[in-house]
């Protein structure tokens, strides 16, 4: 296992170096959305946390970011009326993971719209947008 | 959000009323293989007790599950030699959900080796080889 690389671009969000579109926080997570949207509403559910992925993580990091990403997923589906919902996490390069510290995907998806291909960067306004209507429906 | 249905397969797997390549259990959590493979090794966990995906399930489901996921992640990453592992959570049919208990697909991937299309059968010798090296490492 490859040792924690703390410049790592979640870690620079955490430390409030580089600006994000938040979407929820509490003690042990932070919520915020993908600039780089692949459904309306993607987000990222983080812990506060260092560690890389699933492989490294402890239970105790792995049980608050689920409870956050089953609160923000059921915020999200009422937010944007979506029918479902899709989870994507992935560990090291060859399982999809391009930023090393531990995230899962949250997906908004309606029926009969396929997710958008990965890699192109999305509408800043509307993301901000998106970030605020999750925000409202978790109070 | 729909009732738990307790007819679907994965809830007769748990009564043993239908088979299935078992690869770890415990108290909370179940672990056995998929017999539609998207990848060598591909296999599913699952809570014994009763949800239909993550927006219903508890904290507790939710941890006891991941710390599952997490054990069977980095033994099928040892036991296929993979290089990385893709975890993918699907919720109700338009987020692609097929059977409604809660399950967690893991997926061991190698560098340059995409994942085969969905809903082909897979070959159950080679299967129930796979769930036992993943057990194997396990030990």
């Amino acid at each position: 296992m490859t040792a924690y690389d703390d410049q790592n671009i979640f870690a620079k969000i955490l430390r409030g170096e580089i600006p994000s579109f938040k979407v929820y926080e509490d003690d042990d997570t932070l919520c915020f959305m993908d600039i780089m949207p692949r459904t309306d509403g993607h987000c990222l559910v983080i812990p506060k946390t260092p560690c890389r992925n699933v492989l490294d993580a402890t239970d105790a990091q792995l049980a608050s970011v689920m409870a956050t990403v089953k609160k923000v997923a059921n915020a999200a589906k009422a937010a944007f009326e979506a029918d479902g919902i899709t989870l994507q996490q992935f560990n090291e390069t060859a399982g999809g993971q391009e930023v090393f510290h531990l995230h899962f995907h949250i997906h908004p998806r309606h029926t009969g719209v396929a997710m958008r291909a990965p890699g192109q960067m999305g509408d800043m306004d509307a993301i901000k947008r998106h970030a605020e209507a999750i925000a409202a429906a978790l109070d």
